[in-house]
């Protein structure tokens, strides 16, 4: 039963949540929602950037923006609400590629944060003045500066994520992943600061081979990350995801494609984990994993049930 | 008088048209409609050429080929026909700079000319392209494949010339001109051999200061004319100018800005030249340069104003 808002003290609380797209996105806004800005910082990946049209595209951190700033289209799940497509018509007049599709209006964030990037600002910097246009007041971090391009792994070889993810629409069985550079990458200035400093460390509903791996894939990160309290939100519920491959992912890599499988992935970093209701029956196996279970509605239809489950991640983990 | 369609032979002449922007891409449409697409070449003015939002931006070569591809918008002189700013919209929001205006179809020739480049291809390759994309039959020549800004001297220092014509509008008084780099250009692939080809060279009513000059500047091009026919029509009429700052240009540089004046800067050039029929009082000093003068109404307020006087450049140039 969903604990009552009465008891939460949210004015001192630092929570760091860390996301790829569309359900960790959601699941931030809810958390921004109720906490005062200074005390969220969200640390996004950046495996799935590429460049695409000479622009330098980032996909999570987009939709982390765009939703915070109340811009994101619902129905895609990535680019902006009400955008229209002029030049990607012309582009396909062109004989220009066009099966990643950029709006008019997104791709002005496209162009800007290039040319920015070209000027020799760190992303997390662009990213910062960025979402101060966009009016967002969290603190957004990428992992890091560097370049970490997730490399899906099939029986056709090596694809960049985005060629995977969009060209191929996901349809290739994964046999693994690999975050090329990782291991040169530096945490964005910011990171392991907001790490330490943090209460509560959230593993939003994101992907976890491609979305939160990545970050966490990032020397220096976990070590941050260390003792703290980290509560995970199970982005597969009754062996499905909302949106995204990760249930398809789980079972071809030879997985149960479970909450349970997302708590043992993360069982070493978890000391408490949200699973949905649908998924009740799970529960006592992340008991044995030594991870506190909370069983919830995880589903986020509105922008109240983002706050609803938001507010349930803060009480729960005042509980630890 | 005008003289009649009657007696033209366009099937065995060969045309060279020399134009920077949109007088120029008006007279070329007019030939266009004259000649067949394989006896028309176009030489275009790269001196305009920058790099705006890291996007190579051709401002001539694109008014010349949406202009023949019927997509040039009438009203600006640049750009599209019923283009939309939703990207300069949101670009304006991140504080990017919008003092150029580039509109969303417009936008996609831009993003896939760059990236073209960036293969490596050259910029006569890449226009050659777009063209067919565009359904444009006539060929399109960029002068040079290689970098050649115009310089605008002022009593302020050089300015490039998108910032003086865009952004400065014209303000500053020019002292002079330099194109950066030209000594080095080679005529693109094309250029020579269309020119020895020629049966005819039309120097269109562009600007001779940015857009005509900068064209002959190229090493080479002013040998391959040769001593072929040469036709130029006045784009200064009245002492002023239908779009653009050549009248000014004039003055400022201590000059009467008229067709003379134009006839004067050419007349080394010129076999004849074509002036308004509200300049008929400066046929004789033209005639004086021993250029052939020809009186007609050059302005092209339609489509068929520039067929009537292509129409007449041609069968004049017969008379040669």
């Amino acid at each position: 039963m969903p604990i009552r808002e009465i008891h939460l003290d949210t004015s001192t609380m630092r929570v760091v949540a860390l996301a790829g797209g569309v359900g960790g996105a959601k699941l931030v806004d809810g958390l921004a929602q109720i906490l005062p800005p200074e005390h969220l910082t969200v640390i996004v990946n950046v495996g799935d950037d590429f460049e695409h049209l000479g622009l330098k595209v980032c996909p999570d951190l987009d939709t982390v923006c765009y939703t915070l700033a109340g811009l994101a289209n619902p129905e895609t799940g990535w680019g902006r609400i009400d955008d229209t497509w002029q030049m990607l018509d012309s582009l396909s007049e062109l004989g220009g590629p066009n099966w990643f599709r950029i709006g008019d209006r997104d791709l002005a964030l496209h162009l800007e944060r290039t040319q920015r990037l070209r000027m020799g600002l760190p992303l997390s910097q662009v990213t910062h003045d960025l979402c101060e246009r966009l009016g967002v007041q969290v603190r957004v971090l990428p992992v890091t500066d560097d370049q970490m391009p997730t490399m899906v792994q099939t029986a056709f070889g090596e694809l960049l994520f985005q060629d995977y993810f969009v060209r191929q629409r996901c349809e290739p069985a994964v046999t693994g992943f690999r975050f090329a550079g990782v291991d040169q990458a530096r945490p964005a200035p910011g990171v392991v600061e907001a790490l330490h400093r943090a209460d509560l460390v959230v593993l939003c509903p994101s992907n976890p081979w491609v979305s939160l791996d990545p970050i966490l894939a990032v020397p220096g990160v976990i070590s941050a990350i260390g003792t703290h309290r980290v509560v995970g939100v199970s982005p597969i519920i009754s062996g499905k995801t909302i949106k995204g491959p990760a249930a398809k992912m789980f079972y071809e890599l030879g997985l149960q494609a479970s909450a349970l499988a997302v708590a043992q992935h993360y069982s070493t970093l978890l000391s408490a984990f949200i699973l949905d209701e649908q998924d009740d029956t799970l529960a006592e196996g992340v008991q044995e994993l030594d991870i506190l279970p909370y069983v919830t509605d995880t589903i986020m239809r509105t922008k109240s049930d983002r706050r609803r489950l938001a507010l349930e991640v803060l009480e729960f983990s005042k509980l630890l």
